[in-house]
Formats: C-alpha cells, sequence, structure tokens
C-alpha cells in the first residue's frame, strides 16, 4: 500500500467523500462483507465494511458516545444493556462507562471484532474484556426473536440498511427488542444520515412508532460519515429524553471527562432544524 | 459539459468531497478569482470560486441564516447593517428579514454579484433591488479603513482566508470594524470549517479578542462545504448572544418561517461539544 493514496466512500449516488490514507493494515472478505483497515493522518485507523467508513481513531468518540449516552441517561438506572452490532466495540466501550451491572453484545460478525481487537484497541480499549461484558456472535434478529432476558436499554449499532443489515431496520425487530425491554425501558438507534439516508430515518421512526409511545431523533456531527450529520432514533415507553434535566446527566456522567456529549449538549441534540423535521415527518 | 461529471472540493490536503453535477451553466476569470456555475440534481445551483464551493441553491439556507440571524437577533435594535463580502446576495436577503433600516454591502468582485442574479435568483431573490439596500463594489479592507458611518451589526462573509480574501481575517481589519460599530454593536464573521480549518477558528478569535470583549463561536451544519461542520464567530461589545432569550428570538423573527435557526436552536449552535472548544482553545 502506497503512501497518497485514497479511499472514496460513496455515500449516495451522487456524492462521495474521499479520504488520503498511508496503509492498508487488514483486508478480508468475511460471510458477511469485506473488512479493510487503513491508516490515514489525520483521522488515525478507519475501518471500511463493503466500502464504507464505519469508524475512525479520529472521531469514533462522537457516533459512540452519541449512540450510548442520551437513552442511558434518559433511564434513570439502567442496569442491563443489550447491544446489537457494534462489532468494534466503541460503543460498548462507552456503554461500560455508565454503572451499568451486565452488557450483552450480539454481533454477526466474528470477523469484525477479530480486526478490532487487533487493529483498533484505541477504540473498544479493554471492553471486550470487561467483566461485565458477554460477547455473543450470532444473528441479531434472531437473538432478539429467541431472547427471554430483559434489559433497560437496548441499542442497534448497524451499517447501512443493505446486506445483512436489512433486517435490524425492520418493524418487526423493533417490535421484538420491544419485548425484551423492561417496563420503562428504551430503545436507541442509528437511524442513518441525516442528509443522504431521510428516507431511513422516515422508515425507522414510522416503525419504531409501532412500539413505542414517545420516539426522538437527535443528531451528532460524526466527521467521517457521508453528509458528517447523523441521525440516532430513540423510542422509549415512559421516559422522555426531552425532559431529562442538565443536572441528571451531569451527576450521570460522574467522573467522565465525554469529548462529545455533555449536559448542555443533550438537548442541543434533539434541536433539529425545521427543514430537517419536515424532511423527516417529525410532527 | 455532460451529465455524470463530478466537482470536487477539496477541503484540505488529504481529505475530498465531491458532488455529481449534470451542467455547467457559467465560467469566467473575473480579476479576482476563478467563477463556476454548476446545475446538480441534488443541490440545485452551485457556485465555486477557485474550485471551493461557495453556496448551493439546496442549502444556502443554512449559511445565510446563521451568518445572519444570531448577531441580528442578539442586537436589540439593529438598524444599520454593514455586509462586506457575500456577493452571492444570500447573507443580504436574510437580514433584509429583520426591521433594518438600511444595509451596506461591500463586494470585491461584481463578477459575483451578476452571476448570482443571473443564475442564483433563489438565492438572492429580490435582495439587490431592496430600497433599503446600498451595494458597493469595492475592497472591503479599504473600505472599513475610510468608512466614516456607523452600524449596528457588521457581517463579514468572506471566501477561505487565501488571495484576495486574506485581508479580511486580519487584527487590523477587525479593528477597524471595530470602529464602525456603534457602541453596543456587534460583528459577525464566518471563521470556517470546524473540521479542517480549526486553525482558522484559533486565529479569528485571537484577532477578535484584541478588540471585543465577548468572543463567542458557534456552529451550523452546511451541508456542501467541506467538513459540513462550519463555525461562526461573535465580537459583541455590550450584548453577550448567549443571553438572548428564545422569547425574545420569537418575536424578533416575527412571520418568517425560518428553515433552520429557531429560538432553541440558538442556544443550541453554541453548545459546542468539548472537543472542539478544546481544538479552537475556547476556555
Amino acid at each position: 500500500m502506497m503512501m497518497g493514496a485514497w479511499i472514496v466512500d460513496q455515500g449516495a449516488a451522487d456524492i462521495t467523500s474521499a479520504f488520503q490514507v498511508t496503509r492498508r493494515l487488514h483486508e478480508e472478505q468475511t460471510p458477511y462483507q469485506y473488512l479493510e483497515v487503513y491508516d490515514s493522518r489525520r483521522f488515525g485507523r478507519m475501518l471500511l465494511l463493503d466500502g464504507a467508513v464505519q469508524t475512525s481513531e479520529g472521531d469514533e468518540f462522537i457516533y459512540h458516545e452519541m449512540l450510548a449516552h442520551p437513552p442511558l441517561c434518559t433511564h434513570p438506572a439502567p442496569r442491563r444493556v443489550l447491544i446489537i452490532g457494534g462489532g468494534d466495540g466503541g460503543l460498548l466501550e462507552e456503554v461500560l462507562k455508565q454503572p451499568v451491572e451486565q452488557v450483552t453484545m450480539v454481533e454477526i460478525d466474528g470477523a469484525v471484532v477479530r480486526a478490532s481487537r487487533q487493529y483498533l484497541s484505541t477504540i473498544c480499549g479493554g471492553a471486550f474484556e470487561d467483566p461485565r461484558t458477554s460477547l455473543i456472535i450470532g444473528d441479531g434478529v434472531a437473538y432478539a426473536r429467541e431472547c427471554r432476558d430483559r434489559f433497560d436499554v437496548v441499542l442497534v449499532d448497524a451499517p447501512d440498511p443493505e446486506g445483512a443489515a436489512t433486517g435490524l431496520f425492520t418493524a418487526e425487530f423493533y417490535a421484538q427488542l420491544a419485548r425484551l425491554l423492561s417496563p420503562d425501558g428504551l430503545l436507541a438507534v442509528q437511524s442513518g444520515s441525516a442528509v443522504y439516508q431521510q428516507d431511513v430515518i422516515r422508515t425507522v421512526r414510522r416503525h419504531i412508532e409501532q412500539s413505542f409511545p414517545h420516539v426522538r431523533t437527535y443528531v451528532a456531527s460524526v466527521i467521517t460519515y457521508p453528509g458528517v450529520l447523523w441521525s440516532f432514533t430513540i423510542g422509549a415507553r415512559t421516559h422522555d429524553p426531552l425532559q431529562v434535566s442538565p443536572q441528571e446527566i451531569e451527576r450521570r456522567l460522574g467522573g467522565w471527562n465525554l469529548r462529545y456529549y455533555t449536559p448542555s449538549g443533550h438537548g442541543a441534540a434533539f434541536a433539529l432544524p425545521p427543514y430537517l423535521r419536515d424532511a423527516v415527518a417529525i410532527p
């Protein structure tokens, strides 16, 4: 691999973003996807699945903090957490910063976990070795259907709704996850680019609305993702994310100095501009 | 010009973003820069200067609303406004939505105004024809040095700090603008990509601090700009943007239904994540 090569992420048919990389550390056709790990000067190591940037050392904290902490801080005492997907371990590491008792993670592709442990240890840290972690390599859809456990918070960290991940964006799947939640539990999912996948956001919201009274979409600027502005959607039974006070978030984050999520950033993330509310059909 | 061509905006040495375009409507070497206007399916017409996207029909409202309204709503009664740059007229159009009495706009390159009037009428609207508008084609730096008028708000809508625009990013220029402001006046400038021009933000803040007691940086997601997350910086004599109430903004926006800026979005724009505050040296 040569200095000065570029990875080109085709975010949509008519837009791309490209990042100069210095070295390819790993490539592999897994049973589910094509996996690559690159070194870049600006964003450190980058993980690609089927050519799409999944995470980078430089900005992973933005995506992972923002998928983990808004729902976890909305629940008054999340003890048991389920993660579907998230094979790089970055989300798991964030969840473990909260006073949770057990985190079950179900990732379909063991190769992603292996590559992350080997090449992206700054992203997953010691999360896979944490005694609170139970890692299951398996199909999240089948797991949700068969599981008899109960969780306070379920997080879905899926790639784009294509190929193996399609089943993670259906109303049936969200209904199964709703069944796994404690009576005051919450579901949070990454719901796609707020720029180039507004159809995904609309669909996810419609499907989650079938199982949850409160549906809230929020955004964060994830630098290496297409369009940067990225969406997340929460389905909540009783606890509305808009009702959490900055004081409660301050208390919950305790001694962690997060780099993106803050008490004032919580509300800001939900303050979507009108053009985006209109585009994704938020009343 | 062929269907399926791409414009590639090199945001930095090691990153690019690219947009598929369908037609080139105009190209011209002006005395100051190379000017192009393209049609794109996703963002409508796009204006490029020296190869960098300046504005597009699809997302111009984000940048222009966010450079105009946060400072204008911070001043209790802005009657006289000065715009330096902003040749496409989009900022002018936003300023004229407020109950201002007079807007002076100083743009160095008449070709930008001509091209905008001809090809980007959805961006500039009737702003150049508004009786409150005084358009001066000339050098903003020289204008600021020689001007004897006074303004309540000065807005600097400059391209990247290179070539002809370099003088619009100096401490001397900001000091001249401070001299032009009424005792409770405000200055607001676009201060570059929050991702790829953090050095620009730091420099702009340091320079503005020399002339203003309150310096506040905020962000908006401008889809077609490199890194999307874009920064703006306000220098204020007496009115702190953080102290404006949502109720006051609601009142000031009156009947305008803006598409990005809202009373709740005002505070959200200033809630910068810690990693960004650190990167641009905000205490």
